[in-house]
């Protein structure tokens, strides 16, 4: 891969040069700020190699680069690998921005390149107004890749099906109130919404225009009496278009939204909001149209999970669980016996998956990663890198189902026969670090900064650490990472997790320990926000676990863990043997009970 | 007092009508925005009888308020009965900020008057713009309570001595050297410093114009050749004239500075802190000089103590914690036998200070409250409210000294005769609690709201909280609040405290529960930041207890704690009884065996 990235980035240099460009900027996003994406928007990927779901390419005269974060310093380094593009470990100390380094790097009065749809407002107008300082100016609708990417793939175009209320929990034109009411207060009459997990959760639809989240590629425009929808509508059946119009939705081309927007007028007030609305948008609304900007108010609406969802979430779980729990049944029972591979093992959890009711697909890339394969936190395997599983060490798996009663997110680290005692003093120390996050009391008001290092104590305190968030929002069948909390001690203004933690959120508590070149080990369970006693202190808060799936006692070390720790995962494991167990067989019944037994 | 507040504040009525008037703002700060105040600028308190350390009055034509924090909540409902003056509680849901209230409040074209001086120049420009909107003027020039304050006290004039460098570990010349570096840095030519503990620290000078904080009531213009002094000069002598003149230190007359400032050129750039710098010195500044607006260099700076100030606080710990001991050790034999009262007991406790060497005065007004007095946060024993001491409850002691050596701030809560379980439950969470934050490992980055939950946990699990911060940066013979960095989970901008913990920081470490009407248990020690393993995750860093008094084994459960608490506390007594035995009576040490025998 590495090489024809080379090639590809002198094409695009013969362009560049020929059109004056001193630096070119590839994103990993689409036009609709996704973090996941289409096949047609993996342009980041089909230029330089890297996979990885987040990642920028920058390129100059001279020089490439591939910004991105601790999940992926591993594997990048590897996909990289004679490429010519430099890695910038994000976050790590000394290392430039994009910015610092444009800054550093282009010339005065020099021209910088990119696709205006796949960088948002916030950071389009950052990047112009910092650069403008060495006069530099910005060419911003321009898709260099699009250039010399021969056989690019096809927008996708799935078909589009409705979430009934039943799984919704709220109608459309419920949704559609409480957005007008915040139109309203902010003294908007147009609301530009983008991001697709927004506009399928207040309308009620679903797709499968991204690989595993259930998302149409669509924008939408909200005004006091309509919605304007822009998608092809071919893509739509009459049932869902009735639904629809019931709630005056109007359809309109998917790529008309651009022309749509040129024609606010200075008497309106447009509600937008600077991270997800992209910036080639938003230079198309007029500059005499007054912008709103402020989040979407669907961000929050939908991170708060109303009760017809959250008992939902409930009972996904309880299927997801029997699944994992007959996987992990059927793994421990067979390794060693027959030839079971990451490949073979992962396809094997999806088979239990798919025995479950209402199961539609994944709801991520499954990762199923033995010993040092799982450091890579965002490992995948392919029939390359495919090994078979073999006794003394973990394999590592991070996999989730979509079903209509919600998404799944789940991962499990499992002991494949008998494992030293430096790995169980580890496996230990992440299930410390998961359950003294999910048994926190806390006042209403904390943010995931406040709480973070209650899963990072356990480690810090071994002088381990894992480079990433501990936590993040997971939607109801819209993204699998969802904003705006999320579990995280440093504040990463790009992630939108710093909201505080409200009742009814969803979000995962998945501390890890990576050891390059040996093994990985993470345990993660998914957390409902609920509402705890209220009195002179204040209103406090808890979390209830809502994954039901054992932690291997197998590399549990009882003398590590305080009292209170094992209380909670004694606790933890009667629940989950109380949930699952209903739906097993006489053996994995039997089986799950020592699995569930009290340490 | 409450009585005299309505007298006061008619009067001051009668004058803001006759001067048009709508709403006057009384803060507790001085002309250098100092947390303590000298007499002369107890206005605050004057006016409205509560001498709480923190609170602003603000007085409407028909309405007057007193805003303040949790640690005065009891206390301000106590001193404000009877005064008319409503008390609005500041972070409580619902209850509005000064600026929402004034927005309210106000007429459209109304006219607000405060004194300029007494308030930062952010927090005055914000409240100029926010209040634009409806059209109220500002009024800043204007010190209202000076025409009714008969026998107002006098400008504060002790004499001014240097610190010698064995004690400040930095000459005034290298301190210079570095505040230059960072003016060049930042394109400046002059810097305003204002605030009393900069141009201590930056001077090596030390006064007492602050009851209890070892400043000196003056202000400094730092050139790239000289430093500009504002200060009386009769009060200082030869001999620090003398060291000041070495380090081209020129001196003016303690007002002149407002028309210094005036003098500024166009092609000057002054590095102003604008919160550290008064509203109306800012404004007399010319429109026409460039400001650069940032954190004056000097509160990190003075925040990082060098290896000479750690080794020397070191010491003054050694010493403050052998008079707590020796306190403690009187307390506990004596109590029920001899007539003790709080004032008698704070009396005895400054006895044993005084009897350590290079001692100079209290660190700050000292609380020694009984039973319910100590719900009271910061709650000061009086003739009128003194008690005798008796069996069955706690007394609570926050005091500290200064010394040559170093400020010390120590908390600590004795049980008197027997105490029943659930005081004894509260003292162990409290305990908890300060072990819990102290044995903390984190890595490099960490800021104190990431690390608040540790204190917070165990309390926030028997559904207790304390309504403060856990912890403070502690100034060396400056201010004993520092800033910029302490334990709070809710960023409070005007509180300053979210820089990331530095190497060689002390801050102290002291939870609580206030029981209204009951009782109060605070448990304090001040830690300082080191530095610890570097490996591939990161930098890690601990703490280093550094005060040293018995933690009171009469009223901890052992069974409450944790295998780890245990272990940490065992290890402090010991660590205590080490530092502290030698300075003993024999009878003394025999008693703090007992009372640092292992749980």
């Amino acid at each position: 891969m590495s090489k024809s990235a080379k090639e590809i980035i002198s094409k695009l240099r013969v362009i560049m040069a020929e059109d004056g460009l001193d630096a070119y900027i590839i994103p990993s996003s689409d036009n609709h700020q996704s973090e996941y994406v289409g096949e047609f928007f993996k342009a980041r990927a089909y230029v330089s190699g890297f996979t990885g779901d987040a990642g920028t390419v920058v390129i100059t005269k001279n020089d490439a680069g591939l910004w991105t974060d601790g999940r992926f310093f591993l594997q990048a380094t590897y996909q990289l690998k004679d490429s010519g593009i430099k890695l910038f470990k994000m976050g790590n100390p000394g290392v430039p921005t994009i910015l610092e380094y444009l800054k550093a790097e282009m010339p005065n009065n020099g021209k910088l390149g990119f696709d205006g749809r796949l960088i948002a407002m916030q950071e389009g107008e950052e990047l112009v107004q910092q650069l403008a300082n060495k006069n530099i100016t910005v060419e911003h609708n321009y898709d260099l890749v699009d250039k010399v990417w021969k056989n690019r793939p096809k927008l996708a175009n799935e078909p589009v099906f409705l979430l009934e209320e039943k799984y919704s929990g709220e109608s459309t034109a419920s949704k559609l109130q409480r957005v007008r009411d915040v139109m309203k207060k902010a003294g908007a009459n147009y609301h530009v919404i983008t991001t697709l997990d927004d506009i399928a959760w207040l309308l009620n639809i679903r797709g499968n225009d991204v690989m595993y989240s259930p998302l149409i590629l669509c924008y939408a425009v909200v005004s006091m009496e309509k919605v304007y929808l822009f998608i092809e509508e071919s893509r739509l059946d009459d049932k869902v278009k009735e639904a629809l119009a019931k709630d005056n939705v109007v359809l309109r081309p998917y790529n008309n939204i651009y022309e749509y927007v040129k024609g606010f007028k200075a008497e309106d007030a447009v509600l937008i909001d600077p991270d997800r609305t992209n910036y080639a948008l938003y230079k198309d609304i007029p500059a005499c149209t007054r912008k709103i900007k402020m989040e979407n108010p669907t961000v929050l609406f939908k991170a708060v999970k109303n009760s017809m969802e959250l008992s939902n979430i409930e009972k996904a779980h309880v299927k997801d669980g029997v699944a994992v729990t007959k996987f992990m049944h059927w793994l421990k029972t067979n390794v060693g016996k027959i030839k079971i591979t990451e490949i073979s093992a992962s396809e094997k959890l999806e088979e239990f998956r798919k025995m479950q009711d209402n199961y539609l697909w994944q709801s991520f890339e499954p990762i199923c990663a033995f010993k040092e394969h799982a450091a890579m936190m965002h490992y995948t395997s392919t029939p390359e890198t495919d090994v078979e599983l073999t006794k003394g060490s973990f394999l590592l798996t991070d996999t989730g189902g979509n079903y209509f009663e919600g998404s799944t997110d789940i991962t499990r680290t499992f002991a494949l026969g008998e494992v030293n005692e430096t790995l169980k003093h580890h496996f230990t120390a992440v299930a410390r670090s998961m359950i003294n996050l999910a048994r926190a009391k806390f006042l209403y008001g904390c943010k995931g900064y406040n709480l973070d290092v209650l899963a990072r104590e356990p480690l810090w305190n071994i002088e381990t650490d894992y480079k990433c968030g501990t936590g993040h929002g997971v939607g109801y069948l819209l993204n699998i990472h969802e904003a705006p909390t999320g579990f995280r001690w440093q504040i990463v203004p790009s992630k939108h997790e710093t909201h505080q933690l409200e009742e009814g959120m969803v979000i995962t508590d998945e501390p890890g320990i990576y050891i390059d070149g040996s093994y990985g080990i993470r345990i993660e369970n998914e957390l409902i926000v609920r509402k705890g006693t209220q009195n002179e202190f204040g209103q406090f808060m808890y979390f209830d676990t809502v994954t039901y799936a054992p932690i291997d006692l197998d590399a549990i070390n009882p003398e590590d863990l305080s009292r209170d720790e094992k209380l909670y995962l004694n606790n933890y494991h009667k629940l989950v043997y109380k949930r699952v167990s209903p739906y097993l067989t006489d053996e994995e019944r039997e089986w799950l009970k020592l699995y569930t037994k009290e340490v």
